[in-house]
Parts: structure tokens; sequence; C-alpha cells
């Protein structure tokens, strides 16, 4: 029976799972992206287009975020989406697109795997694979990316428990791969003002039970681009090592996810108030 | 048909209830409670224990909280218990101590009722008159209270929609009463590691489509001492106008939510921080 | 830790309310209503309008639902609306017609009371006092209600869990009054085809663990036309002890719910099609 | 703005997927299982271990659901685990006994499908090729299935909106696999008295919006044994072609999900039951 007075006292539970429980490496894991240091006192930002679409679409977003102040370059070649019609990505062609945009600007890549059959591929052009919210239950996939030998994002599915989050980061630690980043991107509620629910209790909350780096992307989070900048201040605030967000030289011609894009300037502006933000929790903002 | 491109591009809604709206009072609505104005530049903070369980406890935990920097006083004398047999609070013997442990500190005091038949008394102790999350579409309860003499902190409901809770605010609007205050305190969610899921999302959302004040209630919002200080910073940096805490001065002994009450220590230390994410943010804590 | 393998082999708690709980009245309680026996072998059906309108719109609905097998009549005078601006109800007046509705057709009267003031003058006139959705919680409404002389029909919250529900209804139990129906009535999801998610789950979990009748309410519970009749067969196979439904004589006039009010007609070809069901799960439809 | 007057007055929605929606074949796709006609007036009932774990186990549970009636035996092979320390399941070894089993009752055989680089084994063993819960939204996955020779389970992921839903279907019809059943399972709320809330609604809203068979798993929509059976009458009287339930020869020993699945002679009396629910509603249950 519920009773009012709620009981719970702590988070520690004894039976996080053995690997990513925080106890295992009470100092927290710094996963080290070309000398970026994701879970460290700096704070990193990810920024680029949902999917990679063209030549001039990657190149010129990639170097207005690198202006911005951002340090990875996100773009998806390969592309989850609900209707079979929609744009399905670039494939293979993107990620030479984006190797050659990371060549350009400097930036490090993290790119979306969603078969196991392409993890050896994107994991030869990105520096981080990322797994999407669809597929933190894919099984085979996290076994094959727990093989691999580049950092995995994985982001938090949309209707998973934060028991099921550890665990699944647990089938990449099991298999090998230590080199783990999570990222709260927003829940499926009754709520429907917002695409998602951003939850930023999963901050403090995964900041106690586990040891990895915890990233948000309040691009998926609120699918609403007014909402973006707010809600990265907040993130910095609750606690996030880092963000992963949608910027598009062109929002409004964007195949994907174009109106929770924000404009290469309301990017700019938006990396100002987070330095202050960061200031205020006692971290700084990564710098290239 | 959903579709993976979100369509949401603006959140003003030319169907939103029209005294509530935001384009109704475009500078927004300053809610002045003897002389603490919430709404403004600056953030004001409300404290206190969940209920009111005797003098000692008040007073002590009233000054404690005066002493950390709140500015108003909360307490509950009618206390909504989901079970029968809990503790339902010492009526009209608990807003007599209220009212002198605001002779005694200089706080105001904010207090909770459930029944229309309450609401004179309540408003004859209490500076602003709380409405809470299960009475939120207790719609003969906003009438009244629409007709009250004092301000009204109406809690959002942990199933509300924005659009119903935009509406609830509009009973109170219509019927006379245009101190409304509103408060964001978890919502309801498949996630069970938090008590709710506080929805920090609502804050940049009502901002936009609403001109009265917004706060956050971060202890009944995540049900977690620990991470109350932590979600209370990200709701400054996500734009709240105050946030309202349940403070205890023995937490362990308190006969209602003690696990979720800060220690009067915890408190004064998260204040210190609370400032510098409110300058951060271009704002400033209010001072008594 | 959440375990693949749900270790859940029982449904009673000890600690379930002493009162509702099933082990308090193991043979089940039955509630009498002028000789209407719920929560026997006998289905008890309710329908009519969501809200009464007019003499006419009253007495032709509550003719053709009698006609098509209805034992008790519903119809609200007080209304809880989402808008303030929405049609609230015709009070005491709509009382007044629901008696000379009884009157007219034999049939009982079920209706909503939202308010303590209210109590008294509804159970003049009701056979049943509802409680709805958005009052599960209104305490000092249960505890009114608790000391009033007629039954009352408890509805599920739309976001409350099966725990609240039981705490709720021990609210009107130890109050003193044991006639008590629970209703579910759909719950709060994601899902957005439907006004609400039906929960039938609640059914057998209910009657496992109280003693008390559970009936359904499947024209709130989809908020859908076409879905109503389905989903009332489902819920008798699921062992509901009766249904409350929404019926209009001009569904395309009502102020109220329209689009899920059964046209008589319809109401008429369902009632043939429960009546087989029922016999199927060994249980009878009552007939006045 | 939402009213309290829905204004859903039609599920039938224009843009619904071109292949699954329901005016593309409004009679109604069969899927012809070895002469078993899910889809067609006849319900088909699958039963089965969650996981295959011995050829004992197997066959000694195959032989109990044909015996009680079952048309299909389920089984995985290839087990989606929360934890990487839970059974994975026996791999091919476990194909090879569903085989045999298969042979020694003549029962077909459904077993899930988790990677693209299985569909092929999967396809040579099972008749039909479960998609699980977890795996709606891999998309390689269903290009992979769409192009397999097998009819397609295609369950509804525990957080997909009905919209979603009918778009993975698509998937893999677009790429050629028209032998699609679908399969509610339970989606994911706020209520914890039962694993998942298993959403009947689907099954006339699903009948309403695509031509593709609609099966109930009331095994893993509600994760307790006791509430299977009634769960199951009531998936039959809202509309649904077939049920997949576990069923294990000593659930006290299962390596996976004992507390919801049916003892043999449990299974046998609910099939008796069940009998005479389907008769109510105009339908009969297939015999092999």
């Amino acid at each position: 029976m519920e009773t009012d007075s709620c009981s719970i006292e702590t988070l520690i539970k004894t039976d996080d799972p053995e690997l990513v429980r925080r106890s295992a490496r009470p100092e927290g894991t710094i996963v080290d992206v070309n000398g970026i240091r994701i879970g460290g006192k700096e704070i990193v930002i990810m920024a680029g287009p949902c999917a990679v679409e063209s030549e001039e679409q990657l190149t010129e977003t990639a170097k207005s975020v690198r202006a911005g102040g951002a340090s990875i370059l996100r773009g998806g070649a390969f592309k989850p989406r609900t209707s079979p019609y929609s744009f399905q990505g670039l494939g293979k062609e993107g990620l030479e697109m984006l190797e050659r945009a990371r060549n350009v600007t400097g930036l490090s890549v993290v790119s979306e795997v969603m078969d196991t059959r392409q993890v050896e591929t994107v994991a030869r052009y990105a520096d981080i694979l990322q797994i999407g919210s669809r597929n933190m239950q894919n099984f085979p996939l996290l076994k094959e990316a727990g093989r691999a030998s580049k950092p995995i994002l994985l982001k938090r599915g949309m209707m998973a428990t934060i028991d099921e989050y550890l665990n699944a980061a647990e089938y990449l630690l099991s298999h090998g791969n230590t080199q783990v980043i999570l990222c709260e991107r927003g829940i499926r509620t009754f709520e429907s003002s917002t695409r998602y629910t951003l939850d930023l209790n999963a901050i403090p909350v995964l900041k106690q039970r586990t040891h990895l780096p915890v990233l948000v992307d309040p691009s998926h989070g609120t699918g609403i681009r007014s909402l973006v900048a707010t809600m990265a201040k907040a993130s910095i605030a609750a606690g996030a090592d880092g963000l992963l967000m949608e910027v598009h030289y062109k929002p409004e011609e964007a195949l994907c996810d174009g109106s929770q894009s924000l404009y290469p300037e309301e990017f700019g502006m938006m990396m100002e108030d987070l330095r202050k933000v960061a200031v205020a929790v006692g971290r700084t903002i990564h710098v290239l």
C-alpha cells in the first residue's frame, strides 16, 4: 500500500548492475574522445543536424556550431523513422560527408548505428557510436556495440525506467566496452504540450547510481525550438555533463525534425547563457 | 498520424482561456503579498514543514527557513492524506500556530484549503491560499477561492495537462480573483525511481502561454531529499519565479513527508547555490 | 532492480485498508438500491445522458434506456467541466427533473455530487450519489458522503493507482457508509487514439482485493461512440458487476459528451449482445 | 485546447499508412499458417513456455497445450532479457527442439527473432516469426522480416501509440510481406498493480483502422497468473482474433516469467470458458 509519507531515503541500491553502479568506480568514468574529456569538470556540447542531408548542409552547419562553441558534431547517416516512406538517411555516403566535415572543422563526430551489421562501418567513420532511444533494449546491438572499439552514446528509451537503462548500459560494459555515455532525451507521458517530457530528475538520479557521464538532449526532449535553450540551461544546473542538440543552417528546409532545430545564431546566443550557468554550478564549457 | 518531424512551431494558442492567456497581460502578472512581489525579477522562496504539527516544530522550522533566506512560510493545517488513518492536520489550531509563527518571524504564510466551507477561515489566517494537486479540478472550490480576498497558489494536478491547468486557473480569474500563482509539483508517469516526475518543461511552456507567475515544488516533485537542491537549481535556470519547499527541524520525526524534507542546514547551503544560479540567469532571490 | 521474471504471485496484500479489503467480507458486498442488488449474480445497467439538459431530453432518454433494459438512470445536475465557460448543469432544477423521470419510468437514479454542501440536497433526490473521477481524492467530500444515507458510486481517479482507490473507498466505509460501488472509467496514458485508456485489468484486480461491487463506464473510458458496445461486452467478460453508460436521445445536440453517447437504438442492440456474454460467464442482466 | 466534449466521431483516418489501412482490404487479411486461418471467424490459440529450456520442458508443455486446444506452440530460442546476466535462450539448439516438438504434436510454431542476422535461421524452423515489443521500431529488423517468406507476429511496443504501431506494420508490408499479425501485449502506465496495462481498447481501434488480424497476449499484459484467464475472456469479447499465452509444465521452475505462466490444468479449464465467450460473440475456437 502506498503511504503518503514516501520512505525512499537513499537512491543507492545494492542490486544495481555490478559494472555500472556508482560504487564500482566512485570517482566517475571519464570518456576521452580525441582529448575531449566527457564526465569531468568540463561540460561538452554536441550539436549538428538531425540527419546528414547534403555536403553543403552538413559543412555549413558544422562550421556554425564550431564557431558557437560545440566540440562534437552530431548527424545521422542511418535514420530511424516512424514511417517507411520518410527519408531514411544517406547511409555510407552520409558517413563520408561526416568524415569530411570533421576534417574541415576539427570537430569529432557522433553518429547513430541501428543494425548489428552496421557497427563496424559506423565505427570506422564516427568517434562515438550513438544507440538511439528505440534501440535501448536492442540486445544484439548492445552486445555488438559492447565489442566495438569506439565509445558509445546510449540514449534512454522513451519508455525505459532508470533500472532498465542501467541494465542496458551493463550489456555494453559486460561485453567489454567501458567507454559509455548516457543521455536523457525525454520520456513518454500523458502530457502533449511538448513532444516528450524531458525528465531532468534522471540526471541527479543517474549521477548517484552510476559512475557513467550523463548528457541531455533538449531538442528531442521537448520537440519545440523555443524551449531548447531554456531546458539546456536547466540541464546544466541539474548537473548534466554535456548536451546533445539539433542545429540546422536552414531549419525550415530540414528533412527531419526542423521544428526542434535551432538556427545557428540562436545556438550561439544560447551558448553564452550556458557558460554563465556552468560557472554558477562550478563548471565550464569545454572549448576546442 | 504522427510524423517524425514534429510540426509545433509555436506554443501560442489562440484558444487558450481568455483571462489567463499571455496576450491578456503581456507584461506579466505580479502578485503582491505584503510587499513581496511574485512574478517579477526577484525569485521568491517559500519553505516550511509539510504539516503544522506543534508550536515548537513550527516555530523552530520557521526561524530556520527565515534565517536561510525564505520569505514565506508554508505549513498545512488541513492535510489531504491518502489513508483515512493518517494524520489529518491540526485544523484551526494549526492556523493559529501559523499566525503566531508569522508574528514571531515576519514571514508571510501560505496554507492549504481543501473544502469550500474552509475558504473563509483559512483566508483569515493565511496570506496565500493553497489549492493542492488533488483539488486542481475541484470546481466548487475553485469558484469559492475565486471569490476570496487572498491570493491563490494553485498547484498543478499530478495528472493534469497544461490545457486543463490553464482552464482551472481561468475558473479563479473568471470568478474575480486575479492574484493567482501557478506551481508545478510533479506529474505521474511510469518512472518509479522518483515519487513523481517533476516536469520542468512546464515552466517555459507556462511562461509562454500565460501571464501568471510560475513556481516549482521540488520536494513533492521528487519525493527524495537528496534530489531537492539539484532540482531547485534546475528550476531557477528554467525560469521559475519561485520555489515551494519542505523543511523540517527534525525530518526523521515528521508526521508527513519526512523523507523529502530538508534539514535546516541543508536548506541554508542550498540557498547559497540558488543565489548563484539566479544571478546567472539575470535574477536575484528576494530578501525579506 | 526490476527483473524480467515478475515475482508477483498473488494480489492479496495484507496491508490493504482494513474495511474494504476482501477478507473483511469474503462473500462480497451487495448494495441494494430499491431492490436492485448490485454485486450479486445479476449485472446492473445504468444509462442516461451525461447531463440533465431539459425535461424532454431527460424523459425521452429515460424511457428509451428503460425500454432497452437499463435499471438505473444516470444524469448529472451538477457538472464538473474543464472550462468555466462550459455548461455547468441545471443544479436543483435538474434534480427535480430526475425525480420526475424516476416517477414516470420506475428507474432509480444516480447523480453526481461535487461539493460537501450539496451532499444533503442530492441525497434527497438521487438513489445513488456519484463521486466523479476528479473528486476521488476530495477527502472532505468523501467524509461527508461517508455520513450520507444513500449508496455511493465512487469513480476511479483517472490517474489513481488501485492502492489509492481502495484508500479513497476506505474513507467512505470508515465514516459509516458501507454501501459503496466502485467504477473503472479509464486512466490517463500516453495513448491518444482513445480519450482515456479503459483499464479492464482493474476489474479482476479489484475483485480479488476488495469485497465491493465493481462497475465499468465504457463511455468515458473510451470517449468514442463506436467503441462503447465492444468495451461493454469485454467488461462483462472481465467480471464487471454492472455498467454505467451514456445514452442521449439526440447525441448530436448534446451539451456534453455527445460524441461518446449512444443513440437509443444502438443501446437496445448492444443490450442483446450483452445478455449473451453475461450468460457465457454464468450471469444474467438484471431486469426491472 | 482540450474540450470536455470530445469531438472524435470516427476512427477512420485518411492518413493511416496506405497498405495497412482498413480501406486497402476492407474484407480483412487472413494469414494462413499450415491451414490455420488467422483473422477469420475462428479464434486461434497460441500457447507454450516463455523460453525453450529443455527437451522435456518443451515437449511436455507442448503436449499439454495441444490437449487443451491450442493450435500453435510458442517458445523463445532467442530471449530479450533486461539484464545481461539473465538466461539468454538456447539459440539454435532451442529452434531444433521446437522443430521436434512440432513433429511430435502437430502444432505449428511461433518463435522470436531479435537480430537481422537471425531472420533466415529462425525462418527455417518457425512457422511464424515473432518480433517482440522492444523491437517494434527496430527498423532494420522490420525491413529484413518484410523480405522473409514466413508470416510475422508483430507485437505492439509497450510505449507505442496506435499510429506508430500501424507504421511499423507498414514497414513489413511495404517490403513485401503481407502476412502480418498484430498483437496487443500491454502498455506502460503509472499503474503498478499489474506488470503492464493490457490495453483492450486497442482491439476495436485496430480492427476499425486496419485489415490485419489482432491477437492479445494476456500473460505479458498482466504479468500475473491469476489474471490471465479473465483477461483472455475479455479479449475475445472485445473482438480478438486469437490469443498468445504462456503455459509451463512447472511454472515454479521456469527460467523466465514463471509467475505469469499458467499450469497446464489451468490452461485446459480456461479453454472451456473461452469457448463459451467465443460463441456468445458469434465465433468459435479453432480446433486442430
